[in-house]
């Protein structure tokens, strides 16, 4: 059975009139002989909505009643998709996570996806039926509604696409694709035909925002091949897949998050133990260390530099500053007004010199390197923040970006 | 156990400070000791809210997918009744009708509960939680979401009563209780302090809005104490119990409902099945009547006349038509401008009398009456609809029920 999957997001159903351009979309795919199953999430700004009612009654509700909650979202999405979807004269039916079988753990708001049982949805599939099921959400071994946090839906669509081995899994969002940097900041940049799981991962990772990491990861593992697309265009977006697949590109783009801070650790004994302690205290914490730099010690003394998300940045100066305290070093600062922009690309692997050319485009645009971070296909460079638009568009430009793909030699 | 099944309805939970007062009530009873269930109904005008939607996008949304959309407005009230019972140091778990097993039939948007399965309430009871349910909904044998219509959290508050063998079954609303006549037209009307199954059930079909006739129905068939009261108040309301527990009152109370038309085929040839052949019609088509009477036949031509809800008018009066046309009946006629009153007590099975009592009462005043009805313990009269206050005021003073009990001799 040829299978697409389809998901779309909260934009792409913010109304009646959006939801019923979904189902337009949808049913041309039927129409080809396709076999769709959809997958969509809360309409427009439902989401937030259920959160302020929560907030109105309790300010630390149980993890347990906010799944209950917000699982209702999606399932109200799906009910007014399939009821459009019919009223274009094709079949549909709705379910939530779990009647179709979306088993996770029991980590409620941050559920992890453990077995999909697809038994139902073929059965409705071989009927010749649209099948529509609600992201973010499943069930737990011992029946509760669990949400799989932010992203979920994007995790679900790939998941399903695994589980019932479909052809693609396409991703419809507001942009047309990946582009080679953030168009809002380079105008001249382009959207990929392709892209490798790795890269999208190291590009998801560093601040693209079109996909989530973990729906990356899953496709990966999975094989899935997945397809970011416009849901308001025809066009072609990008396609993601395993790097065998495709012609290899040196670079593939630039990105550039601006949601990290930095907090310096200073005057720290250099004693073996001292960076183990610090980190092991924020992982305890729950809190995602990014990037880390140990200076090169000044005689008995060195500085630890780490960075966090601006969200989590309060709890961890708080820990930071307690072990600094048990550690005997001076003290800690932070700094909010840096940005991190990185260059991917699979063909650094086996390009050197590709490091040296970003530090260079940084320099001779006057911009001052904080911090460094590299892994085998990525390079990332903390900059102030007031430098992000300028660093951007100096690096797409010295690796030729804007003048099309650039290939391995 | 000792256990207490409480029903809010949407107007007790219509804003976040509803709730909270609901979660007070709630917690209250089970620092009493009582173990406690909650049933409740969707906010306020969420229910009217998504079936706007749905006909945003459907004028005929198919009745699974209405099930799928408005199971969404309990879950979201007992997630965040839930929330607010914990804020207040209570220990509260919320389920779906789905997830404690309230399995019903298939017949989407007006489902019948088959079976309710408790283990996993007694589980939570067990470990001293208040357990809070989605009213209205269920699941069925095949694993959809079904639900059971109008006045459907009465009928599961009542069921789950029944399988929890609970002490009481109370029903919050924002009245005091049951009434002698509905106190915007006879303001003299005392609340009732009991009422047996039997009463209750013919003053719910003749207009007493306080209860939904199926809930009545399912409490008499399994002996459920019900306990009508106010969510705005501590005092008692009204108990609803068999007639074996209660000293017998001979009136109950008097009840109006201008829901109803008349329908009127003439000159019907009065041969056997003439009527037959309407009411099956009519019943083919799920047009509820209620009340029928067919005039002594005048020479070899008789009159029908029946009452229907004001919703099904249209649709009876083209049966009706249809119907006239097959049997060579004169036409028919339709009245929208009456109104009942009934008289429903216990007593008037040992007290003849009672209907002439009533027929006086409206003589007395000028009203005609058009139609009459009666059951061991009612008497309905159809009247003009402009009369409808009056006739309720004179009837109540009649049996002088502004004056106290009327007991049995």
């Amino acid at each position: 059975m040829n299978i697409t999957v389809q998901k779309f997001g909260g934009t792409s159903v913010a109304d009646t009139d959006k939801i019923k351009n979904v189902a337009r979309r949808v049913s041309q795919t039927r129409k080809k002989g396709e076999h769709v199953v959809v997958v969509i999430s809360a309409l427009g700004d439902t989401t937030d909505r259920l959160v302020g009612l929560a907030y109105e009654i309790s300010p630390h509700p149980r993890e347990r009643e906010m799944d209950m909650l917000l699982a209702t979202g999606e399932q109200i999405s799906v009910a007014l998709l399939s009821m459009a979807v019919n009223e274009l004269g094709y079949d549909a039916i709705s379910f939530t996570g779990a009647q179709v079988g979306i088993v996770t753990d029991g980590a409620h708001t941050k559920a992890k996806i453990l077995d999909v049982k697809v038994g139902r949805i073929l059965e409705e599939l071989e009927k010749g039926k649209i099948v529509i099921v609600a992201g973010f959400q499943g069930v737990s071994l011992d029946d509760q509604i669990t949400t799989l946090g932010r992203g979920g839906s994007d995790t679900t669509a790939v998941a399903l696409a695994a589980a019932l081995k479909a052809d693609v899994c396409e991703i419809y969002t507001d942009v047309d694709g990946v582009f080679t940097a953030d168009p809002r900041i380079v105008p001249e940049a382009r959207k990929l035909e392709r892209i490798s799981y790795e890269e999208m991962l190291e590009m998801a990772a560093t601040g693209a925002g079109v996909l989530q990491l973990r729906s990356v990861e899953f496709a990966r593992n999975y094989g899935v091949v997945m397809h970011v697309r416009s849901s308001f265009s025809e066009d072609e977006g990008t396609w993601i897949e395993s790097d065998e697949r495709m012609e290899k590109a040196i670079i593939s783009g630039v990105t550039d998050d601006s949601g990290e801070a930095k907090v310096t650790v200073f005057d720290v004994p250099d004693r073996p133990g001292s960076a183990a302690s610090l980190f092991a205290a924020l992982s305890k914490a729950n809190i995602n260390v990014d990037m880390i730099i140990q200076n090169v010690s000044e005689g008995d003394r060195t500085a630890i530099s780490f960075t966090v998300g601006k969200d989590d940045l309060r709890k961890a100066k708080e820990i930071s500053e307690a072990i600094a305290r048990d550690l005997e070093a001076g003290g800690v600062t932070v700094d909010e007004d840096i940005a991190k922009v990185s260059l991917v690309g699979a063909g650094m692997r086996t390009h050197p010199g590709v490091a040296a050319d970003m530090f260079n485009a940084l320099a001779e645009n006057g911009i001052n390197i904080e911090m460094i971070s590299t892994s085998t296909i990525k390079i990332s460079c903390v900059i102030p923040a007031r430098d992000v638009s300028k660093a951007v568009s100096a690096i797409h430009k010295k690796f030729g970006l804007d003048k099309g793909v650039v290939m391995r030699a």
